[in-house]
């Protein structure tokens, strides 16, 4: 089996938002998709390890709010790169609150969707929750930033097709964190990074790497 | 509830893929998702009405084929348009079979899963199809399609983000199906359709329809 193959599926790229017992926290996502239409029924599968995961499952509700292309990554990095552990990672960011008291973000942002959690699968690392969608609006106006986007950004690429294209035609290696699809992109070589490294945006040990040509 | 905001999540493009008792069938699917790596774990939903899922309902398997951004339409829209249940949807169409005996396609595709269903869970029109990968190998190089791309070019649009950006400019209402997301793009206006019109793409009524600007 070549792991990396999983690298081909695509995904969008979402915070999921949260409010419980005083603490605001949110995190990225990639895996928010709607199952069905009549009732609007959507799926998230989130970590268990996360504090937003360990929250909305004391909560049972959440908000998802869809990423526009043209956001600035200073705007979300903060959800992905730090712990809400040690802060409040809607402190200072601009966001409003869904009728179940939880946060969600109204710029650069395309809509938002609060989810009430009706069911929760235990897939061992990760929990599925099963959601009614409760309220959704748009946000704004443009085009959705996919992880693949989120991942160039990240790298300091440009986005777009061409720009995909070119990648195609190098045979640089990279190391790709099977957990996340993280591309390291750190100056110090991936093989010297010292044994407690981990992954800087889901905390996962250097072994879950794996090299992709 | 805005029900449109949800046309702005971002999703892959797949051929379900399965044989059951001589029968070959597969459609287009969209919500094909890596849910844990370890072991590795992808969710699938498929309305329940489809041929395919009720074949793989029997089976307890699929394949996944990632369909790659430069696979010309030809090559799959018999998958979404013809009901299998009156051909044979992998007929005259490049295929190899995997470990399970279900088909997968190898041309115009960045990779393929071989799923084993580990547990099917109900959502009233979907079934949420919980898989074990048994087997994931790369079949090309390129970029994904994504859904978005794939409703761009059934538009007649070329793909790509600046034409994604003249699009925001525009004021022009669209039709777009709720359950599948296919925008209606035909010569008669879409309030002139025959009442027992139905998709193209998944065969829902005309009422499931909403109008986006």
């Amino acid at each position: 089996m070549d792991k990396t193959s999983m690298f081909t599926l695509t995904y969008g790229l979402f915070v999921a938002g949260v409010e419980e017992g005083g603490k605001k926290n949110g995190c990225i996502v990639n895996t928010a998709v709607q199952a069905t239409s009549d009732p609007m029924i959507m799926t998230v599968t989130m970590m268990k390890d996360n504090l937003t995961t360990q929250l909305i499952k004391k909560k049972g509700s959440l908000t998802v709010s869809v990423i526009s292309l043209d956001c600035p990554l200073d705007g979300i990095g903060s959800f992905g790169m730090r712990s809400g552990r040690d802060c409040d990672k809607f402190d200072g960011i601009e966001h409003k609150t869904d009728g179940n008291g939880n946060p969600y973000l109204e710029e650069n942002t395309l809509a938002y969707m609060s989810l009430n959690v009706s069911s929760m699968i235990d897939l061992g690392s990760h929990y599925l929750f099963i959601c009614d969608v409760v309220e959704a609006e748009k946000t704004g106006k443009g085009q959705p930033m996919t992880y693949a986007d989120y991942r160039a950004l990240k790298s300091g690429k440009t986005i777009g097709k061409a720009n995909y294209e070119s990648d195609d035609e190098s045979d640089k290696k990279a190391y790709v964190c099977t957990v996340c699809h993280y591309v390291y992109d750190g100056d110090t070589p991936f093989e010297e990074l010292d044994d407690d490294w981990v992954c800087p945006v889901c905390n996962q040990p250097k072994s879950v790497f794996l090299v992709e040509s």
